[in-house]
Order: C-alpha cells, then structure tokens, then sequence
C-alpha cells in the first residue's frame, strides 16, 4: 500500500469545471471517468444540474471526493484549490496548464498553487498535466482519448503528449498499466513521490518514466535505492544532449543539469536508463515478466547459422558471456541432435530442425548450471512452424527458472507466435540484437538489485574552524579562493603540503626554516587566476633565497596588475612529482543532484583525453573507490609501466573528506584540488597532497546562517569514530 | 549493364538436378523457376523425361542454357560442373552443400571446383548457397520458400538463412529487390564481384550485404569506393566480437580478420556498417528513396514538446546539428503559428495542431537555406488525422529538395499512413531516435560520395636494398628482427638516429666518435626482445666509455641467455626525448585486408589508454594524416599544454612510407616502429625519428622470388618524383 493510495485508488472523484460542452477538456475528464471508472464521479459546476447525464454540483465541498480534477480556467484555479483544501479533498490533480511553463506571471502563480498545497497538505499532480489513471478501479482522470490496459507496469511521464502517444501504441500491443500520470509542471509532487509510492504498491511491477528533469535528485537517489531492492526503474531522462536540454528547458521552463550529473544520479540511484521508447519498453516489458538470471551467461539456440552469430556479436556488445558448456551438456545435445549440428554455444541445431529437435536443445542447454539465460533464435524453414515454436518455448519455459528470450525471423507469420509468447510474458523479435539486450537488461537489474549501499564516508573534522574560515570570505570582493582555501581542506582532514600564507618576507624566511628541504612559494591573490604565467610561482628555492624571492614574487604581481589584491605569498613544503600521480579531484554544484564530484588523473587526461568520472556526493567508500577503479588511467594509479603503485586508500579518503566538505556546506559552489598528488605507499604518513586548490562560494549563502553546515544532526557531527580511516 | 548481367537475366536457366521428389532441393528449385520466372526452365536429370510437367533433358549440354543451377549430391557436383563449363554454360550456381565448411575432405573438393571454374572461365556461385533471384525477369533460383518482391535492393548474404528471414519479413512490409544471391561459401564469386556487378545496374539503388568475412580486402576496398560514387553499400558484418568471431568460423569454416581491420576497411571502402537488422533496412529503405541533404542541420516539427525533445537529443547522438533558422523563418513561423507555439527549432505547433498548421510549418522550415532535413513527429492529439498528416507530408516531400522523415507515435491507427508514407519513401517510425538515425544515414552517404580519393602516397626508396636486407634474413635461425632493422627503415627513407650495428669495440668506439654528443647503446640480439629488462641498454655514454660499455653489455647478454645469438653492439646518436613526443607506428598483416596500418601516442597511451587508430596500407596522405588527427590524443601532437608544436608533416610522411614498405614486402608479417619520436618543426633535417624497431617476416616468403617487391610496375618503382615531401 503506497503513500499516494488515496490518489490512486479513490471512493469519489470530482470533476472541478465539468462541462458537456464539445472539445472542452472538462468534458473528456468527465465522460472518461464517466465511462469507465467503479467509483462516483462527481461533476463540480456552479452553472450546471447535470453534466452528461450525471448530477452536478456547485462547490467540490458538496462532492465529498477523495480526489478532484481541477479543469477550471487558469485565473481561478488557484480558487478551487483553496476550495479543496477547505473542503478536505487531500489528492488534487491540476490539469489546467498557464503555470510555470508561460513565463514569469505564470511562474508566481505556480509558488503560490505550491504554498496553498502546502498549507492543505495537500497531494497534488500538476498544473499542466494530462492527467492520472489507475486500471484496478478503471479510473481515467485524464483528457487523452484512451483508457489504459490492465496490467503491472506503472507510468510517469514529464510529456502528456507521450503518455498519449505510449496509449495508443501499448494498448494496440496489448501492454497494460497499473498507474500512469502525467507529471506537468511538478508543483508539489514529483518524480521522487511516485517512485515511493509505487515501490510499495505491489500491483506495480516495474516503475518506467519519461523525465526532462528531476526535482531534488539527491532525495530521489535516496528513495529510488529503496525502491529497486523490489521494484525495477527504467526512465527514458531527455535533454541528454546539450541541444536537447535546451529543448527541454524551452519545453519545462525549468533548467535541467548537466548530463553528467544525471548518468551518475541515475546510476547511483539503481534507475536503468533508456535511451529511446523502443529500448523503455522492452526492458520494462522483460523486467515484469521474466525471472532475473543467475550468471551472465547466455545460451543461444538456432536453426540458422547467421543470425546466430549475430546474436553471439550482441551477447559480446551487451557486456554478456556466452555460456561454456559443461562436457554433460555437449554430450546429450550430441546424443539428440544430428551429426551436422553444432552443439556448442551458439547451438546450431540447423536447417531441417522441427520444433522437437528445438525443444530438446533449448531443454539441454537451459538444464548446464553456466547458462544464465536462453535466446531461442529461428528462420522460417519448410519444417519449423513458428505457432508450435512458440508452445514449446513456453513449455520449457515453465520448467525453466532461467530467462528466456525468442526471436522469430519473418514477417506475418510472427505475427501469432508473437502474441502467444508476449502472452507468457516472453518477448520476442526479429533482431537478434534486442533480444540479447533485451537479456541484458535482466543481468542489468539483477546487479543492481545486489547493490549494497554503504553510508557516506564521514570523518571526525574540524567544522567550526572551516565555516570561520568561509566567513571571512563575507568581507572580501571576490567569491574566488586560490591557495588560501588550503585551510579548508586542512580543516577537513585532507592532508596538504606544509607551510602558510604569509605577508613579509621575514615570515616567509621563518616558515621556510621550518620545512624540510627547498619549498614553493606562490603569490595568494584572487585577481591572478594564472599564478605561474606571470611568473607568480617560484619552484625549489632554497632558504637562503626566500627572502628575496618574496620581494620578487610581489614586484611581479604588482606589475602584471597594479590594482590587483596581493593577499600575500604561500610558502609550502615541495612535493615530490616524480614519484607520485598527479590527480584531479573536484565539485561542482548541480542544480538538481546538488554536488556533484570529479574525479581523474592530472594533466593531458582530464584535459585532453576527457578520461574523468563522476559521483553525486556525498559517497560511500565503495563508491569513491569505484572512482579511482573505472577511469580509463586507472591502472597508472597501481603501478603501470613499472612504477610503484600509489596509495589508492588515500586517494580514496581524500575524495571521501571532500564530499563530506561539500555536502556540509552549500556555499561551495566549485572545488577543484588540481593536483591531488596520490604517492608511493610509504609507512606512515599521508601519501597524498592537495597542492594547489581553487574554489568558489555563493555570496549569497555567505551569511552566518545559511554557512551552518547542513545537517547539524548531532548524531552525525558528534561521530568520534571516522567509518574510513 | 553490370559484369554479371547474364547470371542474373538470363534467357534460359537449366536446373541440373532436377526432380519431382517432394521435399528435394531439385523439386523447390524447379518450381520456383516455373513459377515465376518470365525465361525458359530447363530441367537437367537423365532419370526424368519430364518434371513438374516441364521436358527434361539428359545433359546440361543438351539444355542451351545462359545459367545452370546445380542441385546435384556432392559426389557428383564436380562432374557436373565440368559439363557445365564443356558445354558453354558461363553461369553456374551451385547449391549442393558439403565443401569447405565441412572440413578438410569438403575443403579440397572445393578447391578442385575452383580449379575447375577457373579452367572454364565460370562465374559461379556457391557452393552451399540458397541460390539466387532476380526480380525484372521474376527469377527465383533458390530452394527458399518466397520470391522477392520487386524493388531498387539488391542483396548479398552469406547466410542463406538470414535470406528467407528477410524476404519473408519483407515481403510482409511491402520491401522490394533487384537481386538476391545467397553467397554460399564464395569459392570463385564474392561479395566484390557482386559489388562490381551491382555498381554497374543502373535498377539497383542500394547494395545491401551480410557479410562473415571479406575475400580479398584490398580489391573489395578499390571495387567499393568507385561503386560508392554512385551506388550506397549498406552491410552487417558479423563476427565482431571475439565470440562472434569465433561463431563465425565455426559457421563458415573460415578464418575471419581482426574487426580493427574490418572496421578501417570497410570505412575505407565508403560501406555504411550497420550493426542490426533493423539498422540495415532502415539505412537501405531511406538511401534508396530520399535525397541526400546539403546540409548537417536537421528541422524537428511537432506537436509534442517531450518527443520533440527526444529527437533533439538524437540530433546530438546522430552528430547532426539543430538548423537554427534565418530571422526570415522565424518571423514567418510566428505570423503561421499560434502564441504558445515554439517557432525555433524543435518546432512546437503544439497540441490543438491540425494537419494545415503542420503542413505550413514544414514548408516554412524547409525553405530556409540552413534546413538539410526535416523530421516531422507526431503525437494523437483530436485534431489530427495521421492519415490527412501523411498525405501532406508526401506532398511537401514531393517539392522539396531536402530528404524528410516521419515519426508518428501511436498503435494501429499509424498502419496505413506509414504504408502511404512509405510508398513515397518517407520512413516512418514510432521512435523518433530511428528517424533521426535514418538522416543521419543520408548525411553520412552524402559524405562518403563527396570523398575524394588521393592515390596512396609513394616515395623514391631503395627497393633492392631493402630486397636484400630482408633477404638476409633467411641464413637466420629467427624470424624476428629487433634494431638491424633500422636498415630496413632507411632504405625506405625513414629518418632513424645516426648509428650502426658494430661486432668489436674498437668499431664502436669509431662509430661513436663520428656522432655528435653521447650515444645510446643497444645490445642486437633475436633471443633477448626486452633488451632492458637484462641492463641491455645503455643511454648517454660518454665517447670514452664506448667501448667498455660495448664489453659489458656483451657479458650481460651472455650471462643473461648463454645460449643467445648476439649480433653485436648499435651504437646510436642520442634523439632529444624531452622536446619531442613519442608516437608509435606498427604494422600487422590481416588475413582478409593484408597490411593493417597502427598509430598512437607512446607509451602509456597506446598501452593504457588504448588511443589508436587503423588504416589498410597503402594509405593516401590525408588519411595518413587523418590517422594523426583522429586519435584522442591528437592536441598533444600540436603543442598541448604549452608545448612547441611537433612536425606533423614528417609523422605523416613516416606513416607513408612505412605503408609503401609493408605493401611492397608481403614477407614483412609485422612491424612496430616504437618509439617514433616526433620532434617540433626545425629548418631543415627530419623531425621524426625511429629510435626502435621490431620486425616479424614469413619465413615462407624468404625465398627471392617471393621477396621480389609486390608491384614492379615500372610507373611506380621508376617515379623519381616522390608525391609528397
């Protein structure tokens, strides 16, 4: 029973604005509810006694719904809201459009239909949408031409016009639904409210949605990893592309993130994610029917050598093996098949094979414990009849606890077989390439069922001394901090060279006595973003010379920019580059998942070979590990071409400290330490450094409340004990 | 008029082999002929005095016919083959399987029917082929159930179950052929020939092919590119992936190329690869029905926001580009559409659209000069009637210049306006990813049509000096050669480090004196490849250490591999590693397309970050140069991160004169110049270097017949003027 069961599965419907009139949409809710729903439908119009042949009347307080339409025009809407909430209607679904989508007007009038919900308590769908419907009840709350299928898959979708346009197709193709709504603008509930409810529903079987954005991407994350340990997700997220987000930010009104930060999002989240209609619906089609595999392993049974090894090229492309049979299994398929066939994987049972010699193979193979799934793949032949191919494969397919996939080769005379197999639950097509992805998608969820999510990394840190430090950015012209930001990761916990900012040269020499060996001295300005180019770096200088190379360092700041800001000169302990591995790790603040962490190798591979990788923070020590494993450079991190490995699990912690940083504060707008430099594991000691930091704050969250960190929940900011250490 | 016009219209078709036994090939094949064909059938069997009611004739001598079809059992397929040659019959095609896929004894009987063809001068077909078809003159000379529909494909397969698959689908969806031939094992006919032939037919529009393996690479590569000019080549090549690969063999019982191989030559050849079924026809139906863009940039019209949004992002995927429409265009679409419609591209005509407000917004975005193709997509609203919306598609279509596709996204009602659309050769689909991908095939053909073909870059070498080192190596227990290939390399002009291979210190010493600065010495020896491993190497001696650097490195040698032939002692001038960049350039010969060209980066990018990019030698110089711009790392090449730009020129000219060594040598197996160290633009001298190479040659090959360059033409090897330098 899920949170919006109310909404989904009603006593009495209202219809706010029902009319008889043609075209209106008022009247297509009414007379689709009309038509089909088990409960009341009760007509709201103060101008009518009836509507369709149905009573009417004049205030939804007079209809004692558990739910209301609301198809009024614009200028009133927000009027029938209020009239809902006051009447006690808890589940409102706007359909009238004019909100957020119309420019500036219409967005006011959106916050102010999210306040009045918010003051009710209400759950309300819309404004802007098509509408919802829910097949049990046979409730269509919606003005789209046609009432769905019964059946498990349960739909959102961010575009009415594709909730019609999947109707039309699904219920031609005799695929059924649970729910569908049709989300409009996402005044109140979202995509996260659905996927919560629907994961406990349990006549939903798979979640699928159409999305141009998510709302608050780290709470969805939060909700759909709850949801997919039973539920599988599979969303097509448009806008992927950097037209296509302009597209969709015209089409919404609202700003998407950058892709990057939904394929990590989305992942994280444990959604699978589709990339065209026909590639939802197959999966979604597949994930409600079939029982998830146990191996990777594919078994391919044939009568047709070429699209077999069509098929075998698929099960490589969809990262599947193809099933190594035990010597048991090569011998029987001997023992029934004849001397022509190939009783390897792909099994060729050839040409001339009835439907028997097929059952036989396919029960063989599914029978070798390898075989994680089956692909039965045919080409017409004067002795196969696709109709009894289709029997037999659900046969064994009862007996089988394995899934199993079909493609029939041909063209009309699929067309029964087809049905007969979709009816099982066993898809089928012609291409052989979609039915091993199809497969594919099952291993997919299989895995992320599996996931065990870990709670983010968290450490025992100094956050008084970082929100001080901040602060002190409040009293400064620039939201840029350079080298001086290194106090932060200090405060952190993430190791940095030794040394400080200092503003004479008599200090400089001082701290430089301090360090062991030769140091770096940088100019600290936020107006020099390119230190090194005006020769605003010095490299190796010995102490003898710190004093004047301070002079130097200052003298050249001055020149290359009489007015700028010259904070001072950092004086910091030299790391040795040569045997370490220059690393990137940064952040930038998504509108929708929030922060956003980067990780890559140092240099040419971040910049030119694009080799990076993205987490939505804050993460799990198995997911920043991930980080460091699934970038392509990742094996110079272990010691590639000779070199000793470096300390991964500082790496790790580093990334680790940095996401909990960025999480606490959202003042961090961007934090890029450039380079990370990962060392040699040595005993003892931290075997990476932050050399060089860059990061920019939000003026506007610079006041001393909003630097609070964000959960001060005591049970997290008291932890003595780091998780990661 | 294609070279194979009278295999497929010939006057008259004997069938030898011909029966009435119900089951047979001979039976099938007979009928289908008489069913169909507007020719004469002539059926070939002694035992018969007629079948199906059709005179027989004893012998295919007594038949007169244009092209014979063998059906006869293996054991007698050879004889009747022969008869067929004595008897004039040019055209052979020969069903009867049992030959090379068999194993070794089918193997040499298909040898032996190769011979034979070639004594009699056949084209044949087969064996192990479906057979073949033509629709003009309705002939079906194939055992398969269906005869092809009529139409501008013609169609080759090595499958010959993938052709019944396909023409019992297609013959379903109203998709029609030229010819079909199913290719059997291609003992004499391949896929070039047919390429060639079909090139040439002026009723064929598009080539399509599924392919297991290619023949002859090299003369596949010349065939397509001037078919290309004309005539788009579409084609699955299976065998992929390694188990691909491997199923393939085993299918066709032979040995398929690297797919780096067939992925450089089939692109070289200007074939569009598709990679699924359904890709095939979609590239095929569009390229032979709709004209080829001018531009990259695509229109969307819709009255749906959320697809219009998916189309988008295919844009994006499809590496086409949104048009941005003129300041004409959008005033013009603003005075047609309502307010709330979207008058940039994605055009939104929104939901209340009829079909008069679609109609207009095509014919206003396709007039605009930046528009090179127009996607129109659809969802049911009430006010459109996709019929009525088909029918003004196909009549803009009809003035238009530009190539158009429709997606209109519903269930049944979208049968009959697809029908009509693609009567008119407009692809219509649901997805609108699949109508953006079939642009994207027009663009893409647009472009290999415009290719211009530069002929393969030749230089003035040392062929008879080369001719003698490589003839060297015969008296050597080993077929590898390491640094005593440098020879090699400068015989061909290849710029390598100043140096010589020495057998006493004394000469080493000489050597050194001779070259400017320190020296590297390396240890020459076919048994030890990793020369550092062992302390082989020696970089940076001093004239005065040579020759006691030359002793040590002798004693390493032998204490390391007392066995080991030691050839002596190079002593090399220093190449500068730091200014320049290390690539890597190799060679390795694949079965199917001979000499497969490799470029990378050194090091960690070749290994690592696997950033390589291949070509089938000889190359042109653009594509030479292509090679060293398209790989990842390619900005490192042109002064990356501060660096001086290095000489690309002279990488490019290395990578062309490494093409012309490796074509005119068969007998070099493989060839890694690593490091070529490319070094930034210098007046005058060469700015790359070869500072290592490794060198496998065919032992087979050794003898000096064989050794003798591949082509003597004397326009070549004379050309005193090198093509580029």
């Amino acid at each position: 029973m899920g949170t919006l069961n109310e909404l989904f599965d009603p006593d009495r419907v209202a219809v706010v604005g029902a009319t008889a009139r043609e075209g209106a949409v008022g009247r297509a809710v009414t007379s689709n509810l009309l038509d089909d729903f088990d409960g009341d439908t009760v007509p709201v119009n103060p101008n009518y006694d009836e509507v369709l042949g149905t009573p009417c009347v004049d205030e939804v307080g007079d209809a004692d719904a558990d739910v209301a339409v609301v198809v009024v025009p614009p200028s009133i809407v927000l009027d029938a809201i209020e009239a809902c909430g006051a009447a006690g209607v808890r589940n409102v679904v706007v359909i009238t459009a004019g909100f957020g989508e119309t420019g500036e007007d219409g967005a006011a009038r959106e916050r102010r239909l999210a306040e009045i919900a918010d003051e009710h308590d209400l759950d309300l769908v819309g404004p802007n949408s098509l509408g919802i419907m829910s097949t049990p009840s046979g409730m269509n709350a919606t003005f789209g031409p046609e009432n769905a299928l019964p059946g498990g898959l349960s739909f959102m979708s961010q575009s009415g016009a594709f909730v019609t346009a999947v109707l039309d197709w699904a219920n031609d193709n005799g695929i059924g639904f649970k729910d569908v709504v049709s989300l409009g603008n996402k005044a109140v509930l979202d995509e996260t409210d659905f996927v919560d409810h629907w994961g406990d529903d349990e006549e939903t079987d798979v979640i699928i949605g159409y999305l141009e954005g998510i709302e608050d991407g780290r709470e969805f994350i939060e909700t759909a990893r709850e949801t997919t340990r039973d539920t599988p997700i599979v969303a097509v997220k448009s806008g992927r592309t950097s037209a296509g987000a302009q597209a969709a930010s015209s089409h919404t009104g609202t700003l998407a993130g950058s892709d990057k930060a939904y394929e990590a999002g989305l992942d994280q989240a444990g959604v699978i994610r589709a990339e065209s209609v026909d590639e939802l619906f197959d999966s979604a089609g597949i994930l409600g029917s079939q029982p998830l595999p146990d191996t990777d392993s594919v078994a391919i049974v044939t009568n047709a050598g070429g699209p077999g090894v069509m098929a075998t090229d698929a099960v490589g492309d969809a990262d599947l093996d193809m099933a190594s049979f035990t010597r048991e299994t090569t011998d029987r398929l001997a023992d029934a098949m004849p001397e022509e066939a190939n009783i390897h994987n792909p099994v060729d049972v050839i040409g001339d094979a009835d439907v028997e010699r097929f059952r036989e193979a396919l029960e063989i193979t599914v029978a070798d414990d390898d075989v994680g799934a089956a692909l039965v793949l045919a080409a017409p032949t004067a002795t196969i009849d696709f109709d009894e191919l289709a029997g037999a494969i659900t046969d064994v397919s009862d007996e089988m606890d394995a899934p199993v996939a079909a493609c029939l080769m041909g063209g009309d005379r699929t067309r029964e077989p087809k049905q007969r197999l979709q009816a099982k639950g066993i898809p089928c097509y012609f291409d052989p390439a979609r039915g091993i992805e199809s497969l594919a998608t099952l291993a997919r969820y299989r895995d992320i069922r599996e996931r065990e999510y870990a709670p983010p990394m968290s450490f025992d840190v100094d956050r008084e001394r970082a929100r001080e430090i901040l602060g002190a950015v409040r009293d400064r012209d620039d939201n840029r901090l350079g080298v001086e930001a290194m106090e932060l990761l200090d405060a952190y916990g993430i190791p940095t060279p030794d040394g400080e900012i200092v503003d004479t040269p008599e200090r400089a020499a001082e701290v430089a006595s301090g360090i062991d060996g030769d140091v770096v001295m940088k100019i600290v300005s936020p107006d020099i973003l390119h230190k090194s180019d005006i020769g605003g770096v010095a490299v190796g200088v010995a102490d003898a010379d710190v004093a004047d190379t301070y002079e130097d360092l200052i003298t050249r700041a001055r020149n290359y920019q009489p007015d700028a800001t010259v904070l001072g000169v950092q004086v910091q302990e030299m790391v040795d580059l040569e045997d370490g591995v220059e690393t990137i790790v940064g952040m930038n603040r998504d509108p929708q998942f929030g922060p956003l962490l980067m990780f890559g190798l140092g240099g040419i591979f971040v910049e030119v070979m694009e080799d990076t990788t993205f987490r939505v923070a804050p993460v799990s020590e198995p997911e920043a590990r991930e980080m460091t494993e699934e970038i392509q450079s990742a094996p110079l991190l272990r010691g590639a071409r000779g070199r000793d490995p470096v300390d991964v699990d500082a790496v790790v912690e580093t990334i680790g400290r940095l996401s909990q940083l960025v999480t606490d504060f959202p003042a961090i707008l961007e934090l890029d330490i450039n380079p990370l430099v990962a060392l040699p594991d040595a005993d003892g000691g931290a075997n990476a450094a932050a050399v060089d930091v860059r990061l920019t704050v939000d003026p506007e969250a610079l006041d001393p409340e909003a630097l609070d960190p964000v959960d001060a929940d005591p049970e997290v900011t008291d932890s003595e004990e780091p998780t990661n250490d």
